[in-house]
């Protein structure tokens, strides 16, 4: 197909297209003219791929080059593909020496690590945790902080299904894609999920008269 | 403390601090001549859940602007700051009529939705959904996209534990404010966790020997 073929399939419009292009994140269309290609379905996926990532996962295009990179890789293996999962769309930022929150976030992260017989050295993720435990330490909310186990039991959960549900596919290049894939579409599904569940719970609260202010607008708060 | 001390204090540098104060998001302070003014506890706590939305959550400033509102509002209750925190936090691109992929997804979320009594009308947390999942479908990853009940449960498990813990809290107003920031923090916190937890599993495989491909890495791909 032509370029505004595979526009129109895609969705994508055609000067992004070419940025792609020019940026290598899509490979080159056959030649047929001297200004005309043709590209077929490997592109179209490719470009969906490279939409998801952005639209989806909201990975910058430097992470999307990542990524695609280590979907390309002959040889890649699973774990050094799930850390560039890490490393294309956590973004942690650049840090002084630790803060007394960040000490006790640490130990408390080291703590459940080692419980549990996480050996991990993905430095992004663990700093991701710490400075995120360590905020709500900072801001006096540590019974928010005291959910660590909990989600830990709940991502625990969800990575077992996921890593098993990957590694059973056929070819080691098809169970790095997905875990790539998975692992950035995986997340934006469960965050909505959990909003839903969210709402459905504190929806249920209400109606079961553990009053949570709901349509009661106007009554003075203490 | 005056401006430098909540800047050394808060780690967030001065003429950032001066930006916040212009847009409106940090109250004024206490002003004691024409060009200084003196900030207290409650400023450097605001400042610090600032810069959580956004250096932890990503938040955008309209988005920040959105939940300190929500935060602030009297008579909030906790159905309206939970969908404050999806508004503000999960963008959902603009969309034109639904693909296939997304029709088969809006089914299966609406199948989903009602035999778990999930009523919400959250519109964008559903579209994320959607997208998310139409996505999958578009890839050709139906492996993944079945993994919708199993996120669901894993996002409802940590929904609820979450609302009954906020719901605790001693009045609405800190209620509001637990949701907002769990909401927002706890999602990376979750986010970083999964990350271990998936190398995790992956080492384990790859360890009782169904072979992921670590370790041998110039072995020829199929």
């Amino acid at each position: 197909m032509r370029i505004a073929e595979l526009s129109r399939e895609s969705r994508v419009p055609i000067p992004t297209i070419k940025y792609y292009l020019r940026e290598g994140l899509l490979p080159a269309g056959e030649r047929t003219s001297p200004n005309q290609a043709q590209y077929d379905a490997r592109h179209l996926r490719r470009l969906r791929l490279i939409r998801a990532l952005i639209d989806i996962g909201g990975v910058p295009v430097a992470g999307v080059r990542e990524l695609l990179d280590s979907i390309d890789a002959k040889g890649e293996n699973l774990h050094r593909a799930l850390g560039t999962a890490t490393h294309a769309t956590l973004t942690v930022a650049d840090e002084g020496p630790p803060t007394p929150g960040q000490e006790r976030a640490r130990a408390q992260l080291d703590a459940l690590a080692a419980a549990r017989g996480w050996n991990s050295d993905n430095v992004r993720a663990r700093q991701m945790i710490v400075n995120s435990l360590a905020t709500l330490y900072d801001l006096g909310d540590d019974d928010l902080a005291a959910l660590l186990p909990a989600y830990a039991d709940s991502a625990a959960s969800v990575a077992e299904i996921e890593v098993g549900l990957v590694s059973a596919r056929p070819d080691i290049d098809s169970a790095v894609e997905g875990a790539v894939i998975g692992t950035v579409i995986g997340e934006q599904i469960w965050a909505g999920l959990r909003h839903l569940a969210q709402e459905h719970y504190s929806d249920r609260l209400n109606q079961t008269g553990r009053d949570d202010g709901e349509g009661c607008d106007d009554r003075p708060t203490p």
